[in-house]
């Protein structure tokens, strides 16, 4: 009950200081972000020490490697987390932008104006990166941020925030513009989602059960993915070359990410050709092939693939491989089984480009590129805070824009309607 | 559970049929509509006969005249109808237009390409060429809509469903792009809140009950505005002819509608010069004024404003009026009781009305202008679906572009990520 009506005054007292962020001007904005950077290289001992406390007790339980490793305030990690908000106070900031206007038949000049959403709610797992990354988006976006982290990462976000809030001190923004939740109690995040008045979107960072389960609890909106089953379809007369390169650059540059290919679609009237080089790159790389049964005819050593493994993420070196008749099989088998995250089209035929682009609706279709590309960072959104493939809103990586909404402002001269 | 049932298996039967109308091309789609206003046309016979049952049962249970008024499909409101579709026809197509592009360092070209939401489900009272409009611009947008309409015009709602599904039968368009809830039971809108898979976003129009109701019971995403207290502020300096049209206008033009004023706010420098003649204005219009303490002091003869005033949405001719001290009070009062919908400043300076379109973040806000511009028409955008005062996805008066979204499109040569 204790905890229920801290996080509410949090909430408020964020939602309070955001409405003087939303007005600052972007040269006190830009300032705040250099003074947190440099306020994280000069308290890097300070951090260290306090992340020291956490690292033991992940040690103590036992966490892997993998884990201990994500949760450490390295020398590194810290200077990245320092250039991130360098890189966001360089980035043109998005309020206040209108972006077009247009006059209307009376005169009246109407247009859409960019303007923060209000109050962001980040829930994440592990990473105390994220706490500074989030901080600088959101306020350069205009937002107040309410952050709560994995519990393993608990004194280095609390760390984290208090180098934040030294650094905000010393300029115009209240201090109040990012907060952390500083409990660890898993009831701390119900309560967070039960902030509707405070809090305008919940964005989760985090596995298929975080997700689900904020999204079962929130009665505010949420941004989210829960997978990324992402397709390559090489098409008849693609070079072949470029084909292995992507699927190869797709499959196995990071095995572990959301926009890493899961499944290979290949024209048959490329098959023979293509996929025992495919599979020879592939097997050299170490990755586990899963076929149709038109795919184990040509290379009957594969595993046969299942339906399950059309629609499963593996996020590993695991990757299953379906020959399509033609590009209306391929289009309907990424309806069908794909997760609306990422698809490409590798071909050399213009009309089947345009094609692929009109017709598959997921939040990113490329042609003849890696699905790797698929990233705000990539694109040149700046820098992500979370990918949506759901389609109000935001659909795909979100950066900065994605942090704001647009007003209509009309200017006139006396109109009145008759 | 039979109702459930039912109701579920239409939904996934626009579901599919809106696949089909997404890769649909403009020209045949604007075919559909302009079949769909000469349908309306040519049937009017048939659609008046059906919307006499209505009328009949609304007499019987003694429904008001302005109620009645509302139901009745009259010789003109049905021709209203059928130019509405063919306005529609003739608005430019949103889905596939390419909002800019740029390119990327590594030479990718990435886009933002405009792609219909899915399925609309709309839940609206009394009117039934809500549901001609809706299917319009529905269809127009590339979406899928489901329907569900007042009990008390049942009949009339099935008729005009009857008579778009024969137009669109002449078509290459799917007759199930629309249909219309076959049930006035109140349960039905509950298992249509519930149909999440099916339909993407839900849009209901009508009292603050309805609304309130479809937000509580719903799983899916609901564009909505309760409510909209709309201020005029009246600043110093300001055009003493110009202030008073747009007040009388903005308050008395359409009382009932939800941009009309409420409240009035006037700086203490223009006071008393302007206060009596708008209440003179007023007054001839039959509005009643209820005045803070400074406008009471200068009009002794007006009711007093409680607080309660300052956040009421009369839908009447009743307007509450506040003396303020200046530009800061006024916008910190509109912070506080305004309903993000709609606000204007009457002024002849140029700063403050920079400073009023950049901190007053309500959904639409104008200078020098009725409130009653306030609506998706008027400014610009076709005809208006409803209207947001939530800032998640749209905000504001929403058209045609806001039943879209976009998708990220790249195109590129063999780009791998290194």
């Amino acid at each position: 009950m204790d905890i229920e009506k801290k996080i509410r005054e949090l909430a408020v007292q964020v939602k309070t200081a955001a409405r003087v962020l939303a007005a600052a001007p972007t040269l006190e904005k830009d300032r705040a972000l250099r003074a947190m950077a440099a306020g994280l290289r000069n308290r890097r001992g300070f951090l260290q020490e306090r992340n020291r406390l956490d690292l033991e007790k992940a040690r103590e339980n036992g966490l892997s490697a993998a884990m201990i490793d994500r949760l450490t305030l390295s020398d590194s990690v810290i200077e990245a987390m320092a250039t991130g908000l360098e890189e966001v106070a360089a980035f043109p900031d998005p309020v206040g932008e209108v972006e077009r206007m247009w006059r209307r038949p009376n005169q009246l000049l109407v247009g859409k104006m960019r303007i923060p959403l209000g109050v962001v709610g980040m829930i994440y797992e592990s990473r105390p990166n994220v706490t500074a990354d989030a901080a600088g988006l959101c306020l350069k976006s205009g937002n107040g941020v309410i952050l709560r982290g994995g519990s393993e990462a608990f004194h280095s976000n609390m760390a984290v925030l208090e180098v934040l809030h030294e650094a905000l001190a010393t300029t115009s923004i209240p201090v109040d513009v990012v907060q952390v939740v500083p409990f660890t109690e898993r009831q701390a995040i119900n309560y967070l989602l039960q902030c509707e008045e405070e809090i305008d979107l919940i964005i989760p960072r985090g596995g298929e059960g975080l997700i689900r389960f904020v999204v079962e609890h929130s009665r505010i909106p949420v941004i989210k993915h829960y997978k990324g089953v992402c397709h390559v379809f090489v098409d008849t007369g693609a070079e072949i070359e470029m084909a292995r390169k992507i699927v190869v650059n797709a499959k196995t540059h990071r095995p572990g990410v959301c926009n890493a290919a899961e499944t290979i679609l290949v024209h048959r009237e490329i098959a023979a050709e293509f996929l025992p080089l495919m599979a020879a790159d592939l097997q050299a790389k170490k990755v586990e092939i899963r076929g149709c049964a038109k795919t184990l005819a040509l290379l009957p050593d594969l595993m046969p693939a299942t339906d399950e493994d059309w629609a499963t993420e593996y996020i590993d070196l695991i990757v299953s491989v379906k020959v399509v008749d033609g590009f209306d099989e391929a289009v309907a088998h990424i309806a069908r089984y794909g997760s609306d995250h990422t698809e490409t089209i590798v071909t050399s035929d213009y009309h089947r480009s345009q094609e692929f682009l009109r017709q598959v609706n997921s939040s990113v279709v490329m042609v003849n590129a890696s699905t790797r590309f698929s990233d705000g960072g990539q694109m040149g959104l700046g820098a992500e805070i979370g990918i949506s493939t759901t389609k109000l809103h935001a659909y795909g990586p979100m950066g900065l824009e994605g942090l704001t909404t647009t007003k209509y402002i009309i200017y006139g001269d006396g109109q009145i309607r008759e």
